[in-house]
């Protein structure tokens, strides 16, 4: 098989767990509140890649843990990625209107409901971090609680976020650029494989590692984000494209030109495969997931 | 003494611990992210009232514990608080300008910082509760992140204001009226009250006897809210009244008037102390802080 058709076949079932998993898991709409879980599901089940839930499955089955022993902390993930994409969307920041091909949540509920739903879904995350408990050591869920937290905080997404508005209009500092790749999208992704990994046991030494792997796959993803928004397809992409120019943004391709972040989103490849080089079979679909990401289209 | 000096013989000390905490525990402004931690600090170090952290700190006192094993998550509750506050304010919600006789955050910083300092400040409040683990064992630290999370998700805090934005300009109806105020304000009262207990080991009794006490303070909480929202001085409340009226919101004084407003405040007081006939005087300063609820002028 090629890597595509294996990894398709890794995805397939897990997949479809994660989606019936937050299904299950998010708020059914009710008498009350009005609208909120509308809104809540609305964000998230539309089709997202589930990146975060894939990488933290896949970093637990890579230490010898399973889905199901990660699936509450692996969906909390999600939802605090599309919490940050709720947010992001809004007039006051990227003011984006079309997300995964459909209109964004504040387009469709209107802001106050928009800005309530992210928060909603943020509180959720934490709520299931907390289920996770059921499945592990309450310690390791604790370690987990302040693994993410951090990654989203002032010094993870949200401080990247800061950092990127801030910058439009700005010129371009390879440093300012590097904080907001590794805080923006590079925090959630390693925390993503980092919380798979320490809540089946890793060794330190596994730990480790899969920093590095997280690290070097969450930097190769932002980088290569920032090419597809400059050349992708936005029907393939499900959003408009040349937003970051026309923003002036802080993106590797402006910094750096189209071809010299082709060459370090590869060189972030090989990084992330290099690092799981003391483990074998098992952390197959980790070295499949950091293709991926290199080579994705959308 | 009367029940105001023993209550500020009471409050001194610990509301000096718990501002030395939050400054201590709030991300100190740096060279990156720019402005984030500025307005962080700005939203929480503005004279707050401090009750959420001040009923977990008396709550654990009353079922033995001390302020040190439970500052980190008194100061967290005060975190989760702030970030409401700061996104209730913003234009797509209340459009509040003016917070303790200040600019609110996003006059000050701007909506799109405004928006993700209230995120920052909302991950740092987990980050809190983590390190809540220092202190307590990592099972109690769990249990009040859950507590918490629903506390102030989509069938908490959050859950409320939705309610409440969209019950502006409509009839009001009892069951609304009930849910927003459960909701918007008391879900979190209550959660500080019973995370102060359950982080030092309260008894199932005595935990039930808290929750009894903090769902009627809470009530009784905004029940005063809506009261001085109609019939308090601006310039010590430090924030403009008449708002609910000018916005028709669903309020105790504007379904039941201001006499049977005052009534049922006085009720829920007595309910609050009624439950809290099995504590001796290690449950007094909970008791002072129940008056002081339905009694404050600010």
């Amino acid at each position: 098989m090629t890597i595509n058709a294996e990894l398709d076949a890794y995805l397939q079932p897990r997949l479809q767990a994660i989606e019936q998993a937050l299904e299950r898991w998010l708020p059914a709409p009710g008498e009350r509140p009005r609208l909120l879980p509308e809104a809540m599901r609305y964000a998230v089940l539309n089709g997202g890649k589930r990146l975060r839930p894939i990488l933290c499955i896949a970093a637990a089955e890579a230490v010898g843990g399973t889905m199901e022993q990660v699936l509450p902390t692996a969906c909390a993930l999600e939802l605090i990625h599309t919490f940050s994409l709720v947010h992001d969307d809004l007039p006051a920041l990227d003011n984006d209107t079309l997300r995964r091909g459909k209109p964004t949540c504040h387009v469709q509920f209107g802001e106050a409901i928009a800005i309530l739903a992210g928060d909603a879904l943020f509180a959720h995350a934490f709520r299931l971090i907390a289920q996770q408990v059921e499945h592990s050591p309450p310690e390791r869920v604790v370690h987990v609680l302040k693994l993410v937290a951090d990654a989203v905080g002032v010094d993870g997404m949200v401080g990247g976020q800061v950092e990127d508005i801030l910058s439009e209009r700005e010129p371009i500092s390879p440093e300012t650029l590097a904080y907001i790749h590794s805080h923006k999208t590079g925090a959630l992704l390693r925390a993503s494989v980092l919380s798979g990994a320490i809540l089946c046991g890793a060794t330190p030494a596994a730990e480790q590692a899969l920093d590095i792997y997280g690290t070097a796959l969450g930097l190769a993803f932002q980088i290569v984000d920032d090419i597809l928004n400059e050349t992708g397809d936005p029907a393939r992409l499900g959003k408009a494209t040349g937003t970051d120019r026309a923003r002036q943004k802080a993106t590797y391709p402006r910094l750096y030109g189209l071809e010299a972040s082709r060459l370090r989103a590869q060189q972030e490849l090989q990084n992330a495969l290099d690092a799981l080089k003391s483990f074998g079979a098992e952390a197959n679909p980790l070295r499949w997931l950091a293709h991926y990401v290199v080579e994705r289209e959308r």
